[in-house]
């Protein structure tokens, strides 16, 4: 059995400790937290502390607090020659500093406190400085999640900006039909059937080869009606760059 | 019973020979096509022609042919007083000439030769010249899918344009995400749950109430540091414009 100890009590140490408590390969032996409020859900669960002083010895210590916090926080870290790992898809594995054994755990998904999730379909990213750690994180990664990744620093700021393409962005654009939508009382939920589709479409084909609609056949007469059909700067704008990067991508020329 | 004929034999008419032979409530009483060799997968299973004058009395004709094609299409259809409607997104009602029953009965969503598709969740849009035709679509439409709406053809261009931002530039987006896993050895599919998951998501919150990242936080530092990891030109110009249009609609300035 692999002993965690959770450092920080947040949603990302909320859902892996309710992830580790469902198998018996890993067992969280006690959270910390810098105050005591947020430990209250885990009291009379496993051990609690707000003290750095009184952690106790574990395989690997998970690291779940803030981005910025990660730096600091290590160095207050009291013990050496354990496994200090962090949770953060946008910070380097070198940000645990003054500790020779580092690595990061990181699982990609956006968590809601109160929403469960299955653990078994988020993907998990992990590195680690030495070999045997990353043996280490490997089973500790397999025990909750079928999905496990090596990743490294480099790698994974790749990995955070694909994902504001991939994500955020798309959202906006999502927001953007919705915009358009309203504008033409239109309600936004006759989109929602085809949204879905197009999202689980790249899970079986390239998002190459799944690309539809007018850049991409390369029908100037739609292209050019949508934009005129288009009332502000920014739709239009967004528009224009999208199908000519969807020309570029595809060969064809505007 | 609902009498229906079918005008086309591609994707979207046999589809709808299918949601339509599922029910009690409408019958396909014959399919037309120009040419005989689509017109198979209907033989035994109704009536087939290839001959515009054989076409048989029905309370509703469905052309469900190439978009460009509907206007010269139905200049030919030798009837009239009858309802003819066409299932195009992309095209005016009034591109059906020469008749004065002319309608809309457009399902919103991808159609896939040879794979089934449940249409109790495809959005039907409907529209007709005629209040009474408009009420024997609906129940048409009601009878094959849960999700009926009233759309007129100015709704339904600006339908159409919302749906290119919401799908066709979305899959782009995904595209892009892609590409740059691929540039950093990274495999795309570690991003599939966080791409489900962010569809998904507006169908319960909105889009603007879901947006995250680093441009709606105003993080100037990553919006920074993303731009100089990025390797082409164009997906500066969209990180930079996407980034720019998040900012506009929640209120921050770049």
């Amino acid at each position: 059995m692999i002993k965690v100890v959770l450092l920080g009590a947040g949603n990302v140490a909320s859902h892996l400790f309710a992830a580790f408590e469902k198998t018996t390969a890993t067992s969280v032996i006690q959270v910390y937290n810098r105050t005591k409020k947020a430990l209250y859900e885990f009291q009379g669960k496993t051990n609690i502390t707000t003290d750095l002083s009184q952690i106790i010895d574990a395989d690997v210590y998970i690291i779940a607090i803030k981005d910025d916090a990660i730096a600091s926080f290590s160095e207050m870290l009291p013990f050496t020659n354990k496994l200090i790992v962090h949770t953060s898809g946008a910070t380097s594995i070198t940000a645990i500093t003054n500790h020779d054994r580092r690595g990061v755990f990181y699982p990609l998904q956006t968590f809601t406190k109160d929403k469960s999730i299955d653990f078994k379909d988020i993907p998990l990213c992990i590195e680690a400085a030495h070999e045997t750690d990353l043996k280490l994180l490997e089973n500790l990664a397999n025990a909750i999640s079928d999905q496990v990744y090596f990743i490294n620093s480099s790698q994974r700021k790749a990995l955070h900006v694909a994902a504001v393409f991939a994500c955020n962005f798309v959202n906006h654009l999502y927001q953007k039909g919705e915009e358009i939508c309203n504008e033409h009382q239109v309600p936004f939920e006759v989109l929602h059937p085809l949204i879905i589709e197009t999202a689980h479409k790249i899970i079986q084909l390239s998002p190459k080869d799944s690309q539809t609609g007018p850049a991409v056949r390369n029908d100037q007469e739609v292209l050019a009606k949508h934009l005129s059909e288009l009332n502000t700067t920014t739709q239009q704008e967004i528009y224009k760059l999208l199908s000519k990067s969807i020309q570029e991508t595809h060969g064809n020329k505007l």
